[in-house]
């Protein structure tokens, strides 16, 4: 998990990363939060204070921390956590998160990410507003932005581009369907076809010409293909914003995809694909605004 | 080609079909529905006018058709038929379509189709507006409802459900990709696949216990649960209406589609799917809407 302290403008006055107790079950991991944000407010003035990509926003003066920010994954509301694959909580209140004595604000890691690149990483970039981030970390999700603003759905469920059947019938994942583009594409599933700890390792077997290595990179290519061919026949985006770890590949990445998106599209343009000008740092950013509109 | 009479609130005063004569190019198309619209103008005061889904809405009272509200696939903008595969039309404008003295209204059939829907066929039904409409016939498009309103993406294109890859590197599609959704599920491939004339000729052998009619059917069904779950999932509508004339087979393929819908989803629940109200007369209502704002 990532923390930091971020001032109103974005800027990222200290971050840093605490192993995941993800094996100890829930309550360790919401524990865990609780306790990173805690030593990081007490550190202050310097640091800030984080959580599972929780941030505290802090002014670039190095004043007090004024709000929390929090997002996680799977099913949020302003209010709970309500669902979590990879952490397997149910129904976590905001509250539970930390022990300081400032306002919390909770938030979808993924969603929040897709604010702050509306907010920082298009100046000027797709003036319709239709945009697509997909950050690829150890699972798959995407950041549906219509006319300029995130698009959650009837349920909050929308954007989960990383659990659609690119191919019916295929890989088993672990949301208990089969054939997910997450189970092909995501920067856990590289690695784990490769058994390398890390999509990175891979992508050095590839360069030396290692042969599973480069089908196992091909299939990730041609899946998030298929998978941003079907959200462009269905959506129509102007632009395509590839985010988290996978996108540190760069044009390794960005090149093959751009290709294989235009082959998958016989009777019309693709629309732009670019790596995240935020990178990584799009959930710390985004947990920060979250945070800033709480104080 | 449909054409009609439509008075402003939605009554279908009179209704017509003519062959389009697709075979002998766009030029005679257009033709055709100006001969159409023509026509049906001077048959008033009891019919109305029309073209390919087109429409001059007139008041109840038999009074004179008011505006011609003109509908046809493929990429359209208020002032030109810009592209159609069907027809195989460039760049057409509205005007040369009808030789009637009367504002010409022209839109796109299935987006028309969902603002008839929206305005006619949803009572209540679905509070969110999250709403996909897929009318199947000679192929499948979608029409996407997003709080309410429709959207069209950041070129017009949204909504091109008939050809996402539902099956990577499948059958061969007319759009020039392979395995798309319109391969197996429109009515026209159901219907060619058996060597029938239309997809009720398939269904009758299904129910008469033919086995390759029955493949072809399951085809249908499968592949259509796999474009809707991938839309669920990148979407999360409320609800999913399905129109066209292959709406018109009813439980026979709403049922085992509500059944493998739900298989597909591990981790959340299906949206509602039902047939549409409006059946195949969506098209000429939207193209009525189309009209009476053009009044």
């Amino acid at each position: 998990m990532k923390g930091g302290l971020v001032a109103r403008d974005g800027t990222i006055l200290h971050a840093e990363r605490r192993p995941t107790p993800r094996a100890e079950g829930p309550d360790a991991v919401v524990a865990a939060v609780s306790a990173f944000v805690t030593a990081l407010t007490e550190h202050h003035p310097a640091p800030g204070c984080g959580s599972a990509s929780g941030f505290v926003p802090g002014p670039a003066t190095g004043s007090a921390p004024r709000a929390v920010g929090l997002v996680v994954p799977g099913l949020v509301t302003p209010a709970r956590a309500v669902f979590s694959a990879a952490f397997g909580w149910r129904d976590v209140p905001a509250e539970a998160f930390t022990d300081v004595d400032l306002p919390v604000a909770l938030g979808h890691d993924v969603r929040a990410a897709g604010e702050a690149e509306l907010a920082h990483g298009l100046p000027g970039d797709a003036p319709s507003g239709d945009v697509l981030f997909v950050p690829i970390g150890t699972g798959i999700a995407g950041a549906v932005a219509l006319s300029g603003s995130l698009y959650g759905g009837a349920s909050g469920w929308a954007g989960q581009i990383g659990h659609i059947p690119v191919r019916p019938g295929g890989l088993p994942c672990g949301c208990g369907q089969r054939g997910c583009l997450s189970a092909y594409a995501s920067a856990g599933a590289v690695a784990a076809r490769c058994g390398e700890t890390s999509a990175e390792e891979v992508l050095r077997r590839v360069r030396r010409g290692d042969a599973h290595a480069r089908q196992v990179w091909d299939d990730a290519v041609e899946t998030l293909a298929l998978a941003l061919a079907t959200y462009t026949l269905l959506l129509d985006p102007e632009l395509v914003v590839i985010g988290g770890g996978l996108s540190l590949a760069g044009p390794a990445l960005i090149g093959p995809l751009r290709d294989r998106l235009a082959a998958r599209l016989a009777f019309r343009r693709p629309p732009r694909v670019r790596a995240s000008r935020l990178g990584p740092d799009a959930g710390l950013l985004g947990a920060a605004l979250l945070a800033w509109r709480a104080t």
